[in-house]
């Protein structure tokens, strides 16, 4: 059912124009590393391990309340949404996980074996799967209207419980290791909901579904300030989100999603905060600049991207961080092709990361010790305003990836390809 | 088509138990008010002729991106929708004008004609037409996804400058005398648009429109920080609104929605400007906490939407105001009865006027000339803290409302009656 | 050396033309109250016995980095600052608190012993002690410059901490039962400070603070979001707090700045988090429409205040709130006489207080439980919309206090008797 | 008075070890600049003649309402603050002009024509006075208190008018081609002000200082959000700013300063409408991150300070920028060597200037016109990402400064120099 569109000998005639280029600019930039002190070679090493996970629902064309503009090839159910997933990894060789999001993703009926195999078939993981209550569905007996883990009414709750325990048994299928759980439980109206009820019964409903996990995985809290609730929401912030963590246990962690905080706020130092009390499970990355929370990650804001990678290095290099945290790009595509959205989103999120590995860490530990705030401002500069193109390009060329992402991909048509079989 | 479920009789029957308490509550505050020096019966009066719009779209349940949750009784065309609109008047006294939004209110097919005779039969008034150009309906040949009267395209400027003279046929033939242009045109990302040129085309499409407006109609300019777009949007805020109803020339007026603006920016003193410029069209009311717009209006903050009627106020007060401005309640109602929510909306913001009418605006000059801060902070409290619902009951006992709003409507069990034929 | 200038006698002269009628609106609004079903005399007695605390730097003029515009008779040393807060007790009779801070009020020598018996005899107690390591003060051997508690060097750390200590020292003498503990330490550039060790070092410093304290005293912990550090501050918002209060022990609680937190957050769900982790210490009262901390309490948003106290009347009546959190009007009177913006800012909050003790309890948990958003949204208005005036001006005049807090203030001329001796 | 510390010699013997790796590194951008299809030549000349202006009031250690925290080498007067000014410019070679502020910089009596002289010697021009009326002086009769130019007193209103006709007289003498006007004028409580009757007073008196203007002088206004005024400010946003700048007339027009605008606000495009309208005067450069404006260049948001100079560069592409801005760096340097951060910052704004230089405009033109965001976005990025660090160490090696602008500062150990002539 899922073809590969774009396989290694389409990529290799794509890249051969570049290699070239290419391996100059990286001999280039690899000496400048060198000189810095840096074994370019470790760098190149990290972008090719770098990997984040591509949320199902991301390859579809996305919207906002006032409307949807779809393009004429959305994919149609699960199967043709992995298969735009895969091209993603294809290209860009840094996206080997997707996560599902259920019940969306049964829209092709329960096949969650064979999509696996033929996953598996294009080296795509399963991620953290995630659960919706938050939406009513066909054959649902209660009503999300007034909350799901936090409803007043048990049967409510009940049914969002078992609903969560649902898709624990899909993950163990998918061999996820993580569930998450994100509740747009809350209230428009002050007065509307008891907020310190609406916790308790929080918790109440999470300890089950804690309870339910198996001994290797995890269970992500994510928080959002709003929406769609606009007066309160039960996980609003990362301090409920971790006190909840704390409560449930150790395989509950909190999950940072860049667009879901206060305006203002320094996410970077929340990131460090998560890292110290050991409750960091994940990131879902975006970027925005009013109260939304799904732009092309990086594209606002690159710098602040870079500032949460810093703190994410700084607690490896530091032997902080005892488990990589789980990295998802979270965005709606409404006025691109989220195919290239994602790829460009993921080569964006994977430039922080490298540019972080580049900063002079012992400079800059002199530079705080001694309270030099300049040349502390400055090293983590030195390292962002490099130009890590050409090793990104690197490790793509050397995994088989396209050293030109968008280029590559609209040079296929792939949107024409498939478009008479999906309308 | 449309029945009176709320007429006269009912509530009279309703007032019943209620009146002899609203009369003695009303003497007791015209008492205070009479000692204040202000006349009671000319407050009475003000709040006996104030009138708030209700938009056609306001009596269906909302909802956001996420999900929406509708009752059994959604009204399903625009005579039911103009139905229930008719029954928070009724029971209000205070909303005789409903707002409508075309294509939507086209869902019965064109019978504008009827719909106005309808209306009229109940005293309801149309208020100024909006028109949609935010989405796709059905038989539109362009597509607005990258825009409407900013398009880079012509021809789908073109089909968005007739779609709006278009609306202003329809509200002729209503006797509305505005069209309400609020456009989400813009961009998700930095380059997308180019501002200035996007600017432009605004202009030339809206002049367009300006030159088919009627002699006595208004053109009103609706500004919004963001939403759908999410990097910029091109009437972003009054300033633009205003500069561009600048350069249309007398008719174009600047509009106002309480939820369209930065946050932390001081409504009420934009408010001040718009009249100062002799700009200030009309409001859309409703309250917000975050980055939304469509929470009930003085629900959260209802001492920022006194102060707003304060610069109103003043502005009559001064002579400054030379028109008065058109309101209307621009909400979505998703865990409410839309028409409770709308009763008690429009007599919170009836209740934010009538405490800045009762401002003794002599005293508060004369701290306002003699810089003292605190005498004039406390000269609106003191309006402010008292509560004026008698005057606002009793107004309405007076024109045949329900001094009791939300428990007339439901005693009649209204939803119940209907749900059968709307289902 | 401190006089009183607003005895009995003169406030009772200064009632009498107003007794009779505060006497009339009393028993209007106590037979309302009662028809409610609540015991108006309950109501009353709460309005008697609440309390707020003044600290002992809000009777001078406040100002900002522009500048600062001080009257004549600015007092000038902590005795003088005394005798201003007595007078706003003398007149409202809900000040019988001072908070004393560090080393500002030893500006008149360590005559704490005296000014401790002087207080007494005007019936004030002293609240939190609060210390000073933001500024560099004579004697002082090392700089703040680069932090205190958190500093990278010892020898600072050490000087912050001993000084923590001192101010124990003197509470004691003062029989004050609280140490606040803000500190501005962080970040103005990215890179500058190490967020974790920097958190580290000040749970290091906090512990010894902590373990000086006596057994009966409580560590208030106070977050902010900036200022003066404008890019990171260690104790940056509620998470961190209650976290370092947890570590600390159950001594440490959080105290929640009503301007000290991020745009748009929800400060009453905040309120209910501390509540239901029993981590509520206290709360510091202003308010802010920017970035600013220091307006005067409700002069913005009563209605949040109002919703603030609905959470702690709440926790009150469901026996979840342990211990009474200390309340403190923390503002900065730029362009008023401080002793009347205190005296009407603690009538505010106390305001606040009556009303959400006027709330339907009942109503609104059953609202709650059936989701009717619109009634319990509903049940928090008739409450707040009620001018309770009448019953805090006979709370006053039953104490002794002025009915009209200005007015006999301004009767006096206080300003004009004393400055003279004070310029 | 004045001396060189960072003479030509000196310089050219820091940069002798650079020199190579510079012109090495610059020949390898060079090339790919040109294999982008642009002059590099022209790049470089353009890094060469960028100019930013320095405040005179920079060069001192800045400080909070909290403290300040000066070093021991602080300039004392206007011939000292000269001096640093001078260094930075020696080093960067992009800051040869100094912006005044009155009555600050007359602490060396009204020497300015020495003042002048000097500063011309060592190649320094005065962009912009600024005139203080938000702070008191000695001498000075009527108090700013309640404002200056709005004040509700003429005498005040004239005072200010006064001084600020007599800052012109001063910039006449200097070669000054501009005013400034920045009023902190506003308030802290509603009510107040009348906002309307403030802004016609400042009309009133802008426009007898616009009628003082010499023909070749522009007055620049300048908004801000709040502070000092914590609840209103006269001259709040662009919107009111290019308003009273149209009323004025032709010379007067809007200056933006990057610090005072509400949060999450589109800067680069109010920018674009500043150009539109042709109301552009200036830029105040700096970073912040919540309520302050005070980081430095650059420091938090590098690509928002890029996409303003996108707007720039654009409209100067087009034709549209009649007249180049003027820049001004208006930072407050309070845990950094003023002049290292003016440095820095100064090279930081440089840097976007450049970048937005090497954006492929024609490309980005046509993704514009074809809505293809992706690639709009992308061709942004991709001038943003490129380290132009070797551009602008080239140009100021060709022009005489320094290719290291810290390293070659520190060499010197100048705050050594000169701390015993300053304490």
């Amino acid at each position: 059912m899922i073809r590969s569109f774009f396989d290694k000998q389409y990529i290799f005639d794509q890249n051969k124009k570049h290699s070239h280029k290419v391996e100059a600019q990286y001999e280039a930039i690899a000496e400048d590393i060198n000189n810095r002190g840096i074994n370019p070679n470790d760098i190149l090493n990290k972008a090719k391990s770098f990997s984040i996970a591509i949320p199902s629902w991301g390859v579809a064309t996305g919207g906002t309340r006032f409307g949807r503009f779809p393009t004429l090839s959305e994919p149609r159910n699960i199967f043709e949404r992995m298969q735009d997933c895969i091209i993603v990894n294809q290209l860009t060789q840094c996206t080997n996980e997707v996560s599902l999001h259920f019940p969306w993703d049964l829209d092709a009926g329960n096949n969650l074996s064979e999509l696996k195999e033929t996953a598996y078939n294009f080296f795509i993981k399963f991620s953290a799967v995630n659960s919706n209550t938050f939406q009513n569905f066909r054959n649902q007996i209660e009503s999300y209207k007034f909350g799901s883990l936090t409803h007043t009414e048990k049967k409510v709750r009940d049914q969002a419980i078992a609903f969560n325990i649902e898709c624990i048994e899909y993950g163990k299928l998918l061999e996820s290791k993580a569930l998450t759980l994100w509740v747009g439980d809350g209230s428009n109206f002050p007065g509307q909901q008891n907020f310190s009820k609406a916790l308790s019964r929080y918790l109440n409903s999470a300890k089950v579904i804690y309870n339910s996990l198996p001994e290797d995985w995890n269970l992500y809290i994510e928080h959002k300030m709003f929406e769609p609730a606009f007066y309160s929401t039960v996980i609003q912030d990362w301090g409920t989100s971790m006190l909840c963590a704390q409560i449930l246990g150790k395989k509950a962690k909190s999950l940072l999603d860049l667009g879901h905080n206060a305006p203002n706020v320094n996410i970077e130092m929340i990131t460090s905060r998560l890292i110290q009390f050991n409750k960091l499970g994940g990131f879902h990355f975006n970027d925005s600049k009013y109260g939304d929370d799904d732009l092309d990650s990086g594209s606002l804001n690159p710098y602040q991207q870079f500032l949460i990678f810093n703190e994410l290095v700084e607690a490896e290099y530091s032997g902080k961080l005892i488990k990589k945290p789980d990295y998802m790009l979270d965005q709606s595509h409404n006025v691109t092709d989220p195919i290239e959205s994602l790829m460009t989103s993921a080569e964006s999120v994977q430039r922080s990361y490298i540019q972080a590995c580049l900063v002079d860490r012992d400079a800059l530990h002199y530079y705080q010790e001694n309270n030099d705030a300049l040349m502390a401002c400055q090293t983590l500069k030195d390292a962002f305003n490099l130009d890590v193109t050409p090793i990104l390009q690197k490790a793509r060329l050397e995994k088989g990836g396209a050293t030109h992402l968008v280029e590559s991909y609209r040079n296929k048509n792939y949107r024409q390809l498939i478009v008479k079989e999906r309308s």
